[in-house]
C-alpha cells in the first residue's frame, strides 16, 4: 500500500556518532527529530491538559490499543471522529499496537499462531486478538502512526522461546501490512529479538525489506540491565534504512536516550514524566528530586530557573511541596508538566547540538558507557 | 485606623429587588459583584492551575487561614512574599479567619473568652487561637480581604448558646480591628446569630456601626433548611450600609445565590464545582449531572453548548465519562473548570440583567421561595 503523507527529511548528523537531526512529517504536522513523545495511554496524558501538553514543546503524543479497545472503545472514538478529535489533540499521535500489555497479562492469556486470547482485567471477557484487529483498532482509532501487532518476549527469556516470537512477530507483521486499510497512516514495523544480538539483527534484516515508513526497536526495558538495552540499541540501529524514523519503544532516562540517539534512533517515549510526577518527582537537569522532602519546604526558588515551563515560571519548590504534603493533586498536574518539558527539552537540545555538530562535545557526561539508569 | 485602598461603586439596581450590580476596587483589582468566587482553601483551587482559573472568570479567589497556619505556615508564605506570589494568582484575595474551621473541630477545642484552644488534626499539637492571632496570620499571608475571627455556633443550638456567641463574636470582633496592622487589607466583620433574625439583626446594627470596609454573612449553610437561610440572608442585608460590599459565606447554589442577591448580597463562595467535579459531577444550566451515568457514553456533545469554558469547547460527555471511568485525574480538572466557570457566569449573568433592568424577568424561576436546595 502506498503511503503518500509521510516522509522523513534528514537535516544533519554528527560527525562521531550516527546520531541525525531530522524531521518526520506526518498528516497532523511535523515532528522534529531526535525527540521525547509524552504517554497518553487512555487518551489523556495523566493530569494534564492538551493545552498545557502544547506548552510543553510536545509534538506527538501516544495512546495504547488495548487500553482503548477494553475502554471507551474503538467504536465510540471513530464516531467522535478519531483519537485526536476524541482527546482534543490536533498534533501528531502514535497508537501502540497493545502487543506490550497482552503479553504482560501473563497469567490470563493465551498466544497461538493465530493471534492472542486474553480476559480483559476490567470485565473478565474473553477477548481475541489476531494481529488483524489490532490493526483494525487502530485504523479505528486514526492515529497518524499505528504499530504492527507484536509477541514481546519477556526478560529474562531462553534464546529458543525468543527466537520463535521474533519469527512469529514477522509472520504477525506481515498479516498487519495486509490488514492495514488507511494510506493516511503509518505503520511501523517493530524489530523483536530479546537481548540475542543475532536474532536483533536478523530480525531488522527482514524487516527492512518489506520497505515500511518507519520502524521501531521494542523489546527493551522489560527488566534487562540498561548496559543490553544500549547494545541492542547499538547493534540494530545501522541495520535500519536512513530514510525512515526510528523509535526506541519505552525509552526515556536521559542516559538511554543519549545513548540511543548516538546510536541514530529519533523517537522516544516513557510514563517517567507523569509517573515520576504522581510520585511527587521532579526531574532537573538530570536528577530525580522527590519534592516531597524537607529539604525543599522553605526553598522560594523554581524547580529549574533554566526551565520555560509553566511550573518553573510561576511556582517554588517550597509551594510544590506544600501541594504534596497537602495531598493536593494540582502537584501532581505541576510536576507532570515540568516533568514532560524536561525531557523534551533534553531531546530538543541535542537536536541543536546535533544541528551544530556539538553532540558529542556537549553530552559526553550522558554518552559514557554506564551501569548507571540515571 | 484608614483604608485607603479600597471602595464598592454601585452601578445599578433591580426595580424590583433589592439586588444591585457594582464593582469593589481592591489592591489587587476590581470585582464585579454580584459574584461567585472560587474556594483554594490550602492555596490552590483544588486540580485547577491560576491560569485556568484566570480563563474561568474568576476574580476573587478565597484560601483558609487555618489551614495555611497548619500547613505550609504563614510565615514560608509571607516570606515567598504573600499569598498572591506563594499560589501564583494575581488577582484580588480574601483569607476566612479560620473561625468556622476550629469550632468544627467540636471535639477537639475549647473556646473561651481569650479565644479558641485546639490540638492540630495534622500533628496533634495544642495551638491557641485567640482573634488577635488569627488577624496577625491573616496580615502575613497578606490577602486584599481578611475576615474577622468569629464564633460560630452549630444547627441547631438553643438561643441562649447562640446569643453569647453572637455577643462573642462583636467582642473578638472590636479585638480583630485593633489588632489588624496593614491599611492595604480589608477587614470585613461577620454578622452571626444562627436561625434567630432579631440576633441577626442586633448584631448587624451593632457591627454597622464599626463602619468597617465590608460585611458578611456568617454561620449560614451549616445545616439549617434552605428556607431559613433565605429569612437570615432578607432579614440582615437590608441593616448593612449599600456602599459596602456584602458578602454570604459558604453559600453558592443557583438559588440560594439568586435570591441571595435578590436581597442585595454581593459576594459568594463555595465548594461546590470542585468538589462535584471529583465526584465526577458537572452542573449545568442549573442542574447536577453525574458524568459516570451511561446516559453520557455515547454522548458526543459538549456538556454545554452555550458555555465558553475550555472544557466544553473542547470535549465532549462521551470522552469526560471515559475519563471518569478510566480513574483519570484529568477528569477532575476538566470538570472543576467547566463547573467553576458555570457558576461564575451565572452570577455574571444576573449582573447583566440587573443593569438591563431583567433580573427579575430574567431569573424568576431562581427567585421563587423553595424547600428545594437546586
Amino acid at each position: 500500500m502506498a503511503i503518500d503523507h509521510f516522509s522523513f527529511e534528514h537535516h544533519a548528523s554528527c560527525s562521531h556518532t550516527k546520531a541525525r537531526a531530522g524531521t518526520f512529517h506526518t498528516p497532523h504536522g511535523p515532528v522534529h527529530t531526535p525527540r521525547f513523545m509524552p504517554v497518553g495511554t487512555l487518551a489523556n496524558v495523566k493530569t494534564v491538559t492538551p493545552a498545557q501538553l502544547y506548552d510543553t514543546g510536545a509534538e506527538m503524543v501516544l495512546a495504547n490499543t488495548y487500553h482503548l479497545h477494553l475502554q471507551p472503545g474503538e467504536d465510540l472514538i471513530a464516531a467522535a471522529g478519531g483519537l485526536h478529535k476524541f482527546m482534543g489533540w490536533s498534533g501528531p499521535m502514535l497508537t501502540d499496537s497493545g502487543g506490550f500489555q497482552v503479553f504482560s497479562l501473563s497469567k490470563i492469556r493465551t498466544i497461538a499462531e493465530e493471534g492472542a486470547t486474553f480476559r480483559s482485567p476490567r470485565d473478565g471477557r474473553i477477548i481475541h486478538m489476531p494481529p488483524e484487529a489490532s490493526i483494525r483498532i487502530q485504523n479505528q482509532l486514526g492515529a497518524d502512526v499505528i504499530m504492527a501487532f507484536d509477541e514481546c518476549p519477556p526478560y529474562p527469556a531462553d534464546r529458543d522461546a525468543v527466537a520463535a516470537a521474533t519469527q512469529r512477530t514477522y509472520r504477525w507483521l506481515k498479516r498487519c501490512i495486509e490488514a492495514h486499510q488507511r494510506t493516511d497512516q503509518a505503520l511501523f514495523g517493530i524489530v523483536q529479538g530479546g537481548v540475542h544480538l543475532d536474532l536483533r539483527q536478523a530480525a531488522a534484516e527482514q524487516l527492512v525489506q518489506l520497505d515500511l515508513p518507519g520502524y521501531a526497536i521494542g523489546g527493551v526495558s522489560v527488566g534487562e540491565p540498561p548496559e543490553l538495552i544500549e547494545k541492542i540499541v547499538q547493534a540494530t540501529t545501522p541495520l535500519l534504512p536512513p530514510d525512515k524514523p526510528r523509535y526506541l519503544m519505552g525509552v526515556g532516562t536521559y542516559r538511554e536516550m543519549a545513548q540511543a540517539i548516538a546510536a541514530g534512533m529519533d523517537l522516544f517515549d516513557c510514563v517517567i514524566p507523569t509517573r515520576f510526577a504522581r510520585h511527587g518527582a521532579a526531574l532537573v537537569q538530570g536528577e530525580r528530586w522527590n519534592l516531597k522532602n524537607n529539604q525543599f519546604r522553605r526553598d522560594l526558588t523554581p524547580l529549574d530557573e533554566s526551565c520555560p515551563c509553566y511550573t518553573c515560571k510561576n511556582f517554588t519548590r517550597a509551594y510544590l511541596c506544600h501541594l504534596i504534603h497537602a495531598h493536593e493533586i494540582l502537584a501532581y498536574t505541576l510536576l507532570s508538566i515540568h516533568n514532560i518539558t524536561e525531557l523534551i527539552r533534553f531531546t530538543q537540545s541535542i537536536r541543536k547540538a546535533i544541528l551544530q555538530n556539538q553532540f558529542v562535545e556537549k553530552f559526553h557526561e550522558w554518552l559514557k558507557p554506564s551501569k548507571n539508569n540515571g
